[in-house]
């Protein structure tokens, strides 16, 4: 078939009656299904089964140092955990923090305590008349909406197949002193699956803050989250390119294993420099006696070491490869050469970012819907959710069962010709 | 033994010959006791090792309405919970959020959230010039904490055995609008164990603030926390009261099983008006995706409900009680008559309260640190660690055996002494 833009209308016309009836029998299915988040899919939470049992009544469940697991006490985390987080992150486990089950907490409380306390002696922000945010787009709506809740100006930067665009972010980071942070995905981005080039990583890692307190926020938290494994890609460790670079302090590194064992109970971790680490302990301290650290036991129990998780990954992997290659072959065979849409192909991560025509995308949201399928809400993946192309759509194809997102594929394929073809007729009009 | 202060030079200083040598004795057995903080001992955490067998692999980690606990979701808690928790807080569980496993967290959260976004509308309190915050003295250290690390004036209000000082604190929240909370353990308080009388639990639920966002910040840490069968303490439920008196908004009520099954590994949890409710809500759903809800699922089943945690409570007591009585018993035959110290005798909590003459605080946690037994350090009972008479010290006898235990208060009550002598001997001279 020929690129719709080159069809007349009549030929607009008569394939909208086709696909009209197509999406007549989608209705008729009366589908139910939620590709709106990235949830792990059952098969996925039955590969962790077996940390229920790696604690039990009759192990101990102390540390190797003796710390009884159970009680009071170690504020930043047992040491064992430290080890498996600190590989897991690639960082050494002094530099590392762990905190309860959620990261995006983690993240809430750093920018919080930046709001409340301000940031290795510099004015809290919540005393400043401006605090800027800059916000890679499409980017993942859960970080912007933490800039929103504390009323910070964000600025879109465009992303890239190499990560955010570095030219604009060193000229304003460098140039306005109100900018005190930027929101990263950095391996297998969201929504895109785009992993950050070296070049950009040494690019971050040599910025020049006119703030002092300008921090990186670096959400690694797809950094175990490949799909191939000979074919995965690479992320230059962002706190010891800052520490080559003379920047040991630019950057709050997280990660958590929300996607590795349960979502909502796992382990959040925090990897900075000493500076940091210092700051943020002054206040941890006051705000708990420690985290859960039996869990943080549980989880060493169950994996044993990096060696474990890494092939723990590989069976997720397995789960997920096929759903992401259904994605691509099914957009590919029903979209392809139409010129109405690109799409990403993730070698890992979570989400695919689909881009239509302008104009198009809360449209085949909302025909999505109306048959049946949630899809991530147009505009989630810009600040304030507002996508100025409403052109923008994050999916998200782990949780469906294979056969399911299948189906939701075809639809949503329909769903962007009907869109391109109500467009394309306007423009006509 | 006639009471010290009746004694002459002359026999203060025989007196203090014999105890020298009694404290070389102590000191000769190299003791290393610790009693600073209200830890549960082996024995109580030994209690809930069937926690860890409630959940396995073989188990559908399901809620009764469905939800997979495994996956994301639920941000408020898991209706299971809420039941068992709300049953334990006396409170509906439509009134209750469960968090993670801290409820000091909560706390923290609170006031921080009050600081950065406001109460329910009001002035977010960062951008007053001055917080004040009421501490009934002696209190909580780590409520003082969280005052001291946001900058508020605390103003000590006295405690008595029906709670603090209610004329005061009448006269205080009506009067002043900068006055925007008050710290309270109101059962088994601590450290005196002392539970607010029902006239006090009345008259808070009757305050007039003059500010519209004050809250009291009412911790019943220990509302299970009884040390006998049949002679309990009963505590008015505050919110129920409130709601009577037409406050329904004035109190955040927080709570968790910490000492009740794994200090660091419990579930926290607050109650508090369906207005209040909302206010948190909308910033709990950027601070997170959600808590543990494996871990609370893992609570449910262990307990099955309130009544497993009563009989699970009875244990606890079994434990504690012969400490407390231990603790008591050797004070009496120590001190009793001696004029030098008085005592609490708490039916329940995780602390007695002593207080020593004036000016021999300080010393007596000295000369018992120097024996082998870390206390609470003197003044942490009061905001800034400043008691200004020197004269509190939180007892907390539940984490040593208790043989060690017995040992410790023959050492304290020594130290006692022989602080006391000096502070006589320094009147006398």
């Amino acid at each position: 078939m020929k690129p719709y833009a080159e069809m007349t209308k009549e030929e607009l016309l008569q394939e909208r009656e086709t696909l009209k009836a197509q999406y007549k029998k989608f209705q008729a299915l009366e589908l139910s299904l939620n590709m709106s988040r990235g949830k792990p899919c059952i098969e996925q939470l039955d590969l962790s089964m077996g940390m229920m049992d790696a604690l039990n009544s009759h192990e101990d469940l102390n540390c190797a140092d003796g710390t009884d697991c159970r009680n009071y006490g170690v504020l930043d985390g047992i040491e064992e955990a430290k080890q498996l987080i600190g590989d897991m992150m690639e960082n050494h486990p002094d530099n590392i923090i762990i905190y309860g089950n959620s990261s995006l907490n983690v993240m809430y409380d750093t920018v919080s305590r930046a709001e409340t306390h301000g940031i290795m002696g510099n004015v809290p922000w919540c005393q400043l008349k401006k605090v800027k945010f800059l916000c890679p787009v499409p980017g993942y709506d859960r970080h912007f909406a933490i800039s929103e809740y504390f009323g910070h100006e964000m600025i879109p930067v465009p992303m890239t197949e190499k990560g955010p665009d570095m030219d604009m972010i060193e000229e304003l980071v460098s140039s306005d002193e109100a900018i005190k942070g930027i929101w990263c995905v950095p391996k297998y981005s969201n929504p895109q699956g785009y992993s950050y080039s070296d070049d950009t990583v040494r690019r971050f890692a040599r910025l020049k803050p006119a703030a002092p307190d300008f921090r990186i926020f670096w959400d690694n938290a797809y950094g175990m989250h490949h799909l191939y494994d000979n074919d995965q890609d690479y992320l230059i460790e962002i706190l010891a390119e800052c520490k080559r670079a003379g920047n040991p302090d630019l950057v709050y590194k997280f990660s958590s294993t929300s996607k590795i064992t349960f979502p909502g109970s796992g382990i959040a971790s925090l990897a900075t420099s000493h500076n940091n680490l210092e700051d943020i302990r002054n206040q941890l301290r006051i705000q708990t006696i420690g985290h859960d650290k039996v869990n943080q036991l549980r989880h060493v129990r169950f994996f044993g070491n990096i060696h474990g998780m890494v092939e723990h990954m590989r069976k997720h992997a397995d789960i997920l490869r096929p759903k992401f290659e259904a994605l691509d072959e099914i957009f590919t065979k029903e979209l392809g050469g139409l010129g109405i849409g690109t799409w990403t192909k993730p070698k890992g991560g979570y989400f695919m970012s689909f881009d239509a025509m302008d104009g198009c995308a809360k449209d085949i949201v909302d025909r999505a819907k109306k048959a049946g399928v949630v899809l991530t809400g147009a505009g989630a993946t810009w600040p304030h959710g507002h996508d100025p192309h409403d052109s923008n759509i994050r999916i998200a194809p782990t949780y469906p069962p294979l056969e399911d997102l299948k189906t939701a594929a075809r639809l949503f394929a329909l769903c962007v010709k009907l869109s391109s073809i109500r467009r394309l007729l306007e423009d006509l009009a």
